[in-house]
């Protein structure tokens, strides 16, 4: 590891100001600003310890669109992890071979870990219960191409409590002005309360809505989360929800003008497809974005 | 989804020149007219929803080989689809990172269905009971190498009830003028009656045959296919037909000058190795055929 | 096959000269002699029957950094060999799509048998007990990066009964002069009988030992293997050998100055991670010799 080494390991640590450099760094991509030869001969090796097909695929392309090439560890079945080598190792090994590292991996703080011993940048795919910054970049950029992140009120629904995403996302607002969330969750999985705390210290306000029906009016972003069904205690109490808490076209219709929908995908029942054709549906070019974000994100530490 | 975007879902939707088209540009690939920088830049989105050696690395090699890039799905137990997510929003967003999807899927009609969500063009690389272009065209590319698609007898054998690949060329072959087809094949396996009465309907003569022997001196092209074990209603039947059927050299002396041997591969049993090495034997250039037949296909849909 | 077509199948095969010059050749890729362009529009087939992560991934980054591209195989559970075809069959069909195969199989002579049968040139990567050429190369660069390969005591410890690579590298040694070869392995499993006579007759000293201890200040390089558990007759005597012969950094004080350590990794306890600071551990710099050494063997088949 040498003192210039850029790793990308979790939107929490970074400033605002560096946020904001990737987000504009990405809508210059995003304009086709690029010549395809930014990371020419350059080798991203993909270790993703876990499947996660977008996430892998826009790293990828990302990678490619800079004229970079792709290293794939493959299927974790068929590494060495089954010998019983070290992630440590392994990592040591397959920097050697490499320009940058993309880290998927399902323990917490295997990116961190993997920088600190890696001779090439490290970027976190998403470690677990940890961070996933490619996703919480992208999911900014959304909402700033529809609008300034500020004065803004984002809804967040869905599965608080272990949802990652939301969780990350939340911080991320938390650097910008005077940004309001609003938690639209099911009884147990509301956001835990050592979340709320760390919000309110980032000096973020929390409204709390029993339903979407009476959120849905006040917000500008509304973030809709998959739910998981095993998290409820019964099948009852998860139909229950899941009807209570879908999003419609008829829901819609109490929205403000320029409100937005994103969902970090896949989605199953929580959006009717019917929403798609609307103006505020905005969660497949959410999913798009992720390419010029990790554009940006791989050009960064790589340059 | 444009109105200039290209797919190509089924060879049955062609008309004869857009196929002559394809055989003439992938004629041209053969002989290495090309620059390696076609499609520079371009990438390709491989989605194999079920394993198919050949055809995915066919299709991988015809891009790299038109200087373009690939970006894969990976085993289908590692994408979203085991989180439950439609076919038509797993498009939707990979759309949005490539320039051009191949699509193999298990169920008849998803290429079709991918290209109506899809934003860039999509190429079917077998849907299930479906449409296989690429094959029909390789195959149809390989006859014509060797002699003109008019007023040729072609012998089809092997299991012509459930054989995607020789319904495909049988309808093909009708396009062209005076071409008879000779079918071989074992009790139960005949053709089925729809599509006899379809190919009759396009104009070509279907021509029947007890056995290998008495067809084979008549034929300009045998197509041999592979005969899977469990369509046969025991082991007997199965084993009987395998020693009757078998391609040998003592059975291609009967055959005409001229006359080539087609198979789509993987074979098992149906033709003795003997015959490889033989003048006849074109399976395996058949097989080296899928690249320049899937390059003039890419060239097509991306230019 | 035609009469140029050069293949690496196995380092036995091979003459010193032809070895020296692909070392020569890969200590200049090292030091960064290439444009990335030497094999630009050629395609590397990956055939990868078995896993093996780092030798796949380290080709792949090799063939790459020369500016060609890959083209994997994928898993076999996903070929068409599950339909039953042959070895022969397959390797001739993917030489038509590709400049070179890389083949690991887990098949004793399945190189030398695609060898026989592709179109383009074939590298072995590794088949079963048989050979496995560029762990053998990459050890020997890794040696001759610190010192020459000439009048030097290396020893050998682990399992040397079934440890393909350690025999490879002890054949590969008698080509040069003067080389000592140092035995330490626990009970049962030293070199069978017929390697060492093989090795006695290729003019190569060996010295056995008990105990590492005693060994380890004669050595200039000491090789140490991982051990699997399965090979002892219970866990007692295995827990007893690991216990016994861990390389650890007070026994490397016994080392000669200058002594180096490898190891094929992946390790599991056989070094103790505290040995990885030191500077006699090069093991990791043998990992990552694995790239510029298969540069020379890709450079060498295809140019």
């Amino acid at each position: 590891m040498t003192h210039e080494q850029k790793n990308i390991l979790s939107v929490r640590d970074m400033e605002r100001e560096e946020i904001d450099k990737l987000l504009c760094s990405a809508a210059a991509f995003d304009r086709g600003n690029y010549t395809g030869r930014e990371l020419d001969g350059k080798l991203l090796a993909v270790l993703f310890f876990e499947p996660s097909t977008r996430t892998r695929m826009s790293f990828s392309a990302a990678m490619m669109r800079l004229g970079g090439k792709i290293l794939n560890l493959g299927s974790v079945e068929a590494t060495s992890i089954t010998k019983g080598e070290t992630l440590s190792d392994t990592i040591r090994v397959i920097s050697g071979y490499c320009d940058a590292i993309v880290l998927r991996h399902p323990k917490e703080g295997a990116a961190r870990l993997a920088s600190e011993v890696a001779s090439v940048p490290v970027i976190n795919g998403g470690d677990g219960a940890g961070q996933h910054p490619s996703q919480t970049l992208l999911d900014l950029f959304t909402i700033r191409e529809s609008m300034r992140i500020e004065n803004i009120d984002v809804g967040l629904q869905g599965d608080l409590r272990y949802g990652r995403t939301v969780h990350s996302l939340a911080f991320a607002l938390a650097k910008y002005n005077n940004v309001r969330i609003h938690t639209i969750a099911p009884d147990g999985l509301d956001f835990p309360r050592y979340i709320k705390e760390d919000l309110l210290d980032a000096g973020i306000e929390l409204i709390g809505h029993d339903n979407i029906e009476e959120a849905v009016s006040e917000l500008d972003v509304l973030y809709v989360t998959r739910l998981q069904r095993e998290r409820f205690p019964d099948p009852v109490a998860f139909a229950n929800y899941a009807s209570t808490y879908r999003i419609t076209p008829e829901l819609l219709e109490l929205a403000k003008p320029g409100m937005i929908v994103l969902h970090p995908l896949p989605r199953v029942d929580e959006i009717d497809p019917a929403v798609d054709a609307l103006p505020c549906a905005k969660y497949f070019e959410q999913a798009h974005n992720g390419v010029p974000i990790r554009m940006a994100m791989l050009s960064e530490v790589m340059n």
